[in-house]
């Protein structure tokens, strides 16, 4: 192993272009997929940094004083590779018989399979806002010295994502963040919109805050002094090095010409690649090591949760509930907490008063309030994010990419469906369910009172992967004793008697309505057992089979969300995938199936057709 | 009814804008509901441009010669139905009566069920982007000299979709968008970022490549001129109006005061808010009518498609057919397409040289791709948008606003789950059925062949609402021959005999991966029906159920997608849930349970346990 040098100079940083260039060539020939030219345009820009910039031991990635590298162009792994193999951490054989082969952990865009890289990526306009999360991490919460690295394409820069990074990242004074803008010209299909237009990014990149470096990303000591001056920790800005490179550098045959995008050099091309390039090289070199930091707070020893406690019958809003359970978590010195410019409404706003130090206010920018959330759980924290269930839409890609990035963050989305009434469709959360349980890996729960929701959410908190619970807005009644426990994949049978002729199954506000149903039922002679279906994902199989085997399997499911993928969903798949369904289903399902407007709760739950009346309605139908 | 009148002066202007806000504060409180103070904002600002501005026929709401004008910051609805009044067509009664009411087509936020609304609006950042798109086919399409007028938050300039549309706007050269931005220094729950840093904004928009004017939004005379300046089309920037401006304007208990937003004002608080504003008023008048223009070029007539014919046997992809049919509708001068930079993976491009006056480049920037069909819809063209599966993902919000703007809009997105391959599990469409079938009155589509594909596109075109159709990147066998129909909600049985034991049902790349598996199983001596299960939504019910009637309720689904949501949940959605499931099901259910890495297709397919191999062997478990 090499040890860190701070000394080699340039024409060394030069010389490793070269063989990181020439590498990824052979990677990507040798897979025969990959982006080449991608890599060659940033492949000095790379070799410098890495060389001489990047603090970093790569015996000990979770260095705390170590920096961070991102690859937001994910799809330039070739060169990522070739550095680790530059490096010495990824040998030669591994990058040639790896690289975007099957079992592999050089996977075709990078993943955090490999300790050295932080998220996943390959969905174009992440890893700068995953970086605002990682650098608020180094400022704010570790304390510590490092710098974020982030390397972007300049395709990318079209994705408003990046705007939401830079702006919050002069928001927050982030000067250890730092983007490298790899200005090849050329995007998938053609010229990008800016082209070489260094001064129309400039003027974007100094207006949205940030300190800007323009430079000519094939002039070793352009770059050198750029970063140096970028990577200053001193000022308030963050900084972006926009770099005029020409795609496919160093290759005469394809050298910023267009139609090379994403393809790799058949063999022969290859071979008369490597020559032009120089031929092939093995240098082994690394640069400073990390910083010294002190270790990050992550304690959690000793941390006195003090969750609140409801009284039964109570009228309290799930949403409060998270709020002060949230703020209560907060004891633990590694749970975080952020929102949408929306924190009185999700209630995260108790938790912003008592732990103002890690609260980050993320206004309304969605994309960048999951991407700060998965930053920060790249430091270990443990972040809670919420805003209106709804608007988690506009961040579903950076939630599908947090569970490849393997992150365990926890989302919070209040103002579920029509019981929200008069704000009207836009603000009602209608597919959310469905959008999370698709989710890989991920834990959907859905509270139906306060003392529910203080248990889950304190579960969450230790939960691996994307778990999300879904708040109500109105006010009703808790329904179970303090201490009563909800563990994640159970479910609570309401009412129940050995003569249950149907089953009602709600969660959220259809379970009250699912009790009142059952009130009205059992005074009209009929026995219906009645589940809290609190955790949608996983679902409580068992306790769901043995009602369906107790009533003939006659059951109705209520819920307040479209018909395809939530509630209902959850039951007929535990019920019908797993073997279960084997004896018969007689199901209603009761959803929001008509595109509603405005109203009072009650007008909207009545016409979606999901209040106590129908639902009792519902089981007298499967009985008739 | 009022006559249009070029001459309305600036005291009466100013004096609608204090008429505007009195009807905001009496609309919102007979509601006990809504936004009186972000309404009064932006009161003067509205007064002016329509009273003195706006062409428009408020008689005609679809004459293509008219404005149009889209409130970004929908939750200033009691502005926008005030103007309503103001212009006469609607009463104060319905104002004061319906306002949020159930059942009233004054919702909460503005949605299309008014005809002078546009677009719905609500989720904030997609005002502006959906503008960008009526602007595009203002310029490019209607080529009619039309303005659009967007009203913004400032709230909502930290979402990077407004970024987005800045960026095409410029790059579009649409100086017939104008956004007027509502600086009113507060967001919900505290100040902006940006307060009123009106030099920050300039520096941003103008960087983005607008015209900039900022005013007091409260001096008439400063608004009228800039609004006269910005609604100019001679140039070729799109125009941006920054008025500072103060939240609650007029009202000195609630002006520029924190803790206001989206409160309406008690009775008292009302009474003493309108006694400050003037007192009520009922001033209706109209400003300048609508410009003259030619009549847009939607005709249909004529129109002959000539869609490309498949050889059955012939490995054709189904985005290449995608493509080719495509732009064979592009003979329907209605029809038109967009991409997201990766046209020449999605065949978009085929389109884009066929018809190159109707395609448009939205680069990577799908949120804004998504805004820009729904903007093309609201002129009555057809758009077709298309991108990787996965990165319909980023545009959720809008897909779900769309819905709601009751936009009839066709998605195409390409490269679906583990068959793509090398690039990893970023590039993978795993979730893309789940959230596509979860948008109210969607239609899914998965086509497993180049006819079906053709067929299924056409459809599309004349479908209403949200359609979706998924692509798959390799090359399969033509299934079908040319002129094989297949209606939307049809699926086709491929495989079947009175003895069938057992139902394989697939769709895409799973369907050959059925007919393999038949063939298997056949040898074996099993005989297996197959179902191509190409419309996911509406699905099939009766073939579903009949097979599930065939072979004793044993179903084996095989999907490219989590298990979540999709396919599988198509099938036991329509048979547990409509009651055919009474009889009982046994279900195989083989999808995408683990997080795939790179690798081939075969090895990708198999790992996940969907190709032929593992739908027999599930098969044959479900008979043992």
């Amino acid at each position: 192993m090499p040890t860190p040098s701070t000394d080699i100079d340039l024409a060394l940083a030069a010389e490793l272009g070269q063989q990181l260039r020439v590498d990824s060539v052979r990677a990507s020939t040798s897979a025969g997929s990959g982006h080449p030219t991608s890599s060659m345009s940033a492949a000095d820009l790379m070799a410098v940094l890495v060389s001489r910039h990047l603090r970093y031991d790569w015996d000990n990635p979770d260095h705390v004083g170590n920096d961070h590298l991102i690859f937001s162009k994910g799809h330039a792994s070739p060169l990522l590779y070739s550095l680790y193999k530059a490096v010495g951490v990824v040998s030669d054989e591994e990058l040639m018989t790896g690289y975007r082969r099957f079992g592999s952990r050089l996977e075709g865009h990078p993943t955090p399979v490999l300790p050295w890289v932080d998220v996943a990526t390959g969905s174009l306009g992440q890893g700068l806002p995953d970086g605002v999360g990682v650098a608020l991490a180094g400022k704010y919460l570790d304390e510590a010295p490092y710098r974020v690295w982030v390397l972007c394409g300049d395709s990318e820069m079209a994705e408003g994502s990046m705007w939401e990074a830079l702006d919050k990242a002069s928001h927050y004074k982030l000067a250890n963040l730092i983007a490298i803008v790899d200005v090849n010209r050329l995007g998938q299909s053609g010229p990008t919109e800016l082209s070489w237009d260094l001064d129309a990014y400039r003027r974007r990149a100094e207006a949205f805050g940030a300190r800007v470096f323009a430079i000519d990303g094939h002039d070793v000591a352009a770059i050198d002094q750029a970063i140096a001056q970028a990577g200053d920790l001193s000022g308030e800005r963050p900084g972006v090095i926009l770099a005029r490179t020409r795609k496919g550098r160093g290759f005469s045959e394809v050298e910023d010409r267009e139609g090379w995008h994403g393809r790799p050099f058949p063999p022969d091309m290859a071979e008369r690649a490597i020559i032009e390039l120089g031929g092939e090289r093995n240098l082994v070199l690394r640069g400073p090591g990390p910083a010294e930091a002190a270790p990050a707070r992550l304690d959690r020893s000793g941390a006195e949760v003090k969750p609140p406690v409801y009284d039964r019958g109570q009228d309290v809003a799930t949403r409060k509930a998270y709020g002060e359970t949230l703020a209560a978590l907060g004891a633990r010195r590694d749970v975080v907490a952020m929102d949408g410019e929306v924190s009185n409404s999700t209630y995260a706003y108790l938790f912003a008063q008592a732990h103002p130090g890690r609260y980050f206010e993320m206004y309304i920018a969605e994309q960048q309030l999951i991407a700060a959330a998965v930053g920060v759980g790249v430091r270990g924290y443990r972040p809670f994010a919420s805003t209106f269930a709804a608007f988690f839409t506009r961040a579903y890609d950076f939630i599908r990419m947090a569970a490849i990035s393997r992150a365990s963050i926890c989302l919070v989305g209040s103002h579920a469906g029509v019981e929200i009434g008069a704000d009207g469709p836009s603000q009602m959360a209608l597919e959310d369910l469905a959008m999370m349980r698709a989710v890989h890996g991920s834990t959907v729960l859905y509270p139906s009172d306060a003392t529910s929701t203080a248990a889950l959410v304190q579960a969450m908190a230790d939960l691996d992967g994307i778990s999300y619970l879904r708040t109500t807005r109105g006010a009703y009644p808790v329904l179970y004793d303090a201490g009563e426990p909800f563990p994640v994949g159970g479910s609570k049978v309401l009412r129940s008697a050995d003569d249950d002729q149907v089953a009602l199954i709600g969660a959220g506000i259809t379970l009250h309505a699912c009790l009142a149903a059952a009130d009205q039922l059992r005074d009209e002679g009929i026995s219906a057992r009645v589940i809290d279906l609190y955790s949608v994902k996983p679902t409580d199989t068992a306790t769901l089979s043995a009602a369906a085997a107790a009533t003939g399997g006659r059951l109705v499911v209520a819920e307040d969300h479209h018909p395809e993928g939530g509630l209902g969903s959850a039951v007929v798949d535990a019920l019908t995938m797993t073997g279960a369904g084997r004896s018969g289903l007689t199901m209603a399902h009761l959803a929001v199936r008509e595109m509603p407007g405005s109203g009072t709760t009650a007008e909207l739950l009545d016409e979606a057709g999901i209040d106590a009346a129908h639902i009792a309605a519902a089981a007298q139908r499967l009985l008739a």
